[in-house]
């Protein structure tokens, strides 16, 4: 970083206004704000659509041009010194869980525009452009699956498929896509998977590790490898009384053993931080004096070590196939796998930088360095450009719940943090 | 047995008609009778009193008087010689599950007729009257509990409190009582609670152990002790990517491991014939990206020793409370307990014999003695009045399903058997 770009990323982090910030966060999170607390804005409903004119407008009063593509991803641009160099891209999603809480990716939009209110504030011009993004539908909650926005933004070929996922009512996201760009038409259009410099993400982190190290901030160094499976066991259903123990095939009894295997299997390799859940569970006939007859369970197994998962699934073939799944007959499906993500060196030790200098100056502990353990735009991102994340803590570790919340000055710091990334980025 | 009781008893088993049992079983069964082979005649339904009606004309054909109490129980009597004495008993229900066999419960009515048949057939008169039962719903399926008619005919009491019972259509018991008392209003009332000198019940097993050791009938020395627990695990739902292991309060895991003490409990007992099932189980939110924050799973634990559940119940107790449970919150409930039945020994001895001049005549093995798995009207008579059981065998094992069955020689050794044991207990 030469001497310029340094004092244009201080610049720019000493300008974040801070009650600006926690003031437009409260004002996006009132469109589909609940009683509770919590804000429920599903991708493209009403009160998205409504918090997209909102956004659009303050926008524009910051004097940012608007656009959007055709997957409906909302662009905010602050023009450079050099307006034909990529911009450098920030931002997440606006879309929440059915019941969401007021940080999961509006924080990240909201902070977007605070760096370009405080670059103006401060009266730096950049080199290159800012963009501020709002992704569509990162949540998958009414429209399946998550991250389309993002991901059709860097592979377009992949917004045919999704035009046809229908939501409970029946609406498919296509036509719920052509409302929401027709009640936009005054927002010009903007190619897919246009060019960018980079792009930096902002998010809560919704687990618990930088609350538990009092660390306001992190550096992330990427996100894990998952892998979804379906486990089913066949047995044969009988009478709890009269079936003697030796005589039966209990499916439970066998998934139960199937399972006590994949826990192990995590004991074992905790070091690696792997990550294992059986959260989905079907019982049949789910009857207390009726030997269970077929039990399914699904499998979500992480880690940011791809080894690991396929170590797990040697372990959970060889395990199905063996005396620990009989007498039932045991089968494993793997129905989702995406390998880990890393985010460039270059752009980790950036972000480490300016985490460095915001929790310095506010005379709080230094950032560590973490792996998401969520997805994230940013996952699909990283296949476009340059890319990296910084996390705030999240109290509790809670998300996806109206009680999501972060410490307001962390929120601070983290848009401070986010400043620095950006203006440095901007200037080179 | 005098040399008279014994030549009665032997005469008796060798009237039995098998063509005719096995043509009354197919006619009942006509009630209700499914295409594929299964019946669904519920208790006190419009095919269960046209059921009632004809048992009622077959028992009057046969020189039968008919007689039902307060809780529909039907009565079908022999006189005696000395019509004073209390008489003999024998009989079981008539009433299915909601998709049911030929077989459960109906096999025992209609034996019995054939009994009353057999020894009209040999010109015997007993000294004491013999009546044969159909006890009112058995099953439970239609009003919770079963075995309401013998548990009532037992202990009066308890009707009041089963009146009050309803069916999915909201029609009480006791309204479904009165309309099947008013529809034989031809039929006179006899007293709940009467004397008995004996009862005999003929059931099909509804497990697996005589077909297995290829013996055509059982001496049943009682019914195994039953408990049964609610177990609730209360953990913190969190997200499954993001929230380390060392973090997690996750309520399937915690489930996992005491689930994993119970089948270890029940192994490690093996020798005892206690019986595991863990059949119902409730997971929340059962969602495959989200920690269990709440599981819930059912215990129904047997065994012909007390003692055995005795220990069970403090393994239990000891686990919720040691840090195998931990860091959830468990409870377990006990929400149903029955002790163990013991049928008198001498009444099994007369059932042996019995069992065994028909096993050998017939030169198939000798009878073995076992204990009911499942409950059954006797379970209440025993309190009665000296009472014991006859099992023949369940083809696979299988019950309360339409493709229950038992070979057709088989039903015809386990009449034989009653006709003995009931004629013999007749004329003493």
């Amino acid at each position: 970083m030469n001497p310029t770009d340094l004092q244009a990323a201080e610049l720019a982090q000493d300008h974040v206004n801070g009650e600006r910030l926690l003031e437009a966060i409260s004002s996006l999170a009132s469109f589909g704000g609940r009683d509770d607390g919590g804000v429920s804005r599903q991708t493209l409903t009403e009160v998205d659509l409504a918090s997209r004119r909102y956004l659009i407008d303050q926008a524009r009063s910051m004097g940012c041009e608007v656009g959007i593509d055709e997957c409906a991803n909302l662009f905010f641009r602050r023009p450079g010194l050099d307006n034909d160099l990529p911009p450098v891209l920030t931002g997440s999603h606006a879309d929440t869980q059915p019941v969401g809480g007021t940080l999961d990716g509006a924080y990240g939009v909201i902070a977007g525009l605070e760096v370009i209110a405080a670059l103006n504030d401060a009266g730096i011009q950049t080199l290159r452009p800012i963009e501020v993004v709002a992704w569509t539908n990162e949540e998958g909650s009414r429209f399946g699956p998550g991250t389309m926005g993002s991901s059709a933004f860097v592979e377009p070929a992949r917004l045919a498929e999704y035009r046809g996922s229908r939501d409970g009512d029946g609406i498919s996201f296509g036509e719920a896509l052509d409302s929401a760009l027709a009640a936009v038409s005054d927002v010009p259009r903007l190619a897919m998977a246009r060019p960018m410099a980079s792009y930096v993400e902002l998010h809560i982190e919704q687990g618990p590790i930088l609350e538990a190290e009092n660390v306001p901030l992190g550096v992330v160094d990427g996100i894990q490898s998952v892998r979804w499976y379906r486990v089913e066991c066949q047995g044969t259903m009988a009478h709890a009384g009269t079936t003697p123990m030796d005589r039966r095939n209990d499916a439970m009894a066998t998934a139960h053993r199937v399972a006590q295997r994949l826990y192990e299997f995590a004991a074992a390799e905790a070091a690696t931080q792997v990550r294992l859940t059986l959260g989905r569970w079907l019982v049949e006939p789910n009857s207390v004096n009726t030997i269970p007859g077929r039990v399914e369970f699904t499998i979500d197994v992480r880690c940011v070590d791809e080894a690991v998962l396929d170590r797990f699934e040697a372990m959970l073939n060889e395990t199905i196939n063996t005396q620990v799944a009989s007498p039932a007959t045991v089968t494993a499906t793997c129905f989702f796998r995406r390998a880990s993500t890393k985010f460039p060196e270059h752009m980790q030790r950036l972000v480490e930088k300016a985490c460095t200098r915001a929790a310095t100056l506010a005379g709080r502990k230094l950032p560590i360095t973490l792996t998401s353990g969520a997805f994230h735009d940013a996952m699909y991102l990283v296949d476009h450009c340059p890319t990296s994340m910084i996390f705030v803590p999240s109290i509790d570790g809670v998300s996806h719940n109206a009680s999501e919340a972060t410490a307001p000055d962390d929120l601070v710091l983290g848009a401070q943090a986010l400043a620095y990334t950006v203006a440095a980025l901007a200037s080179s």
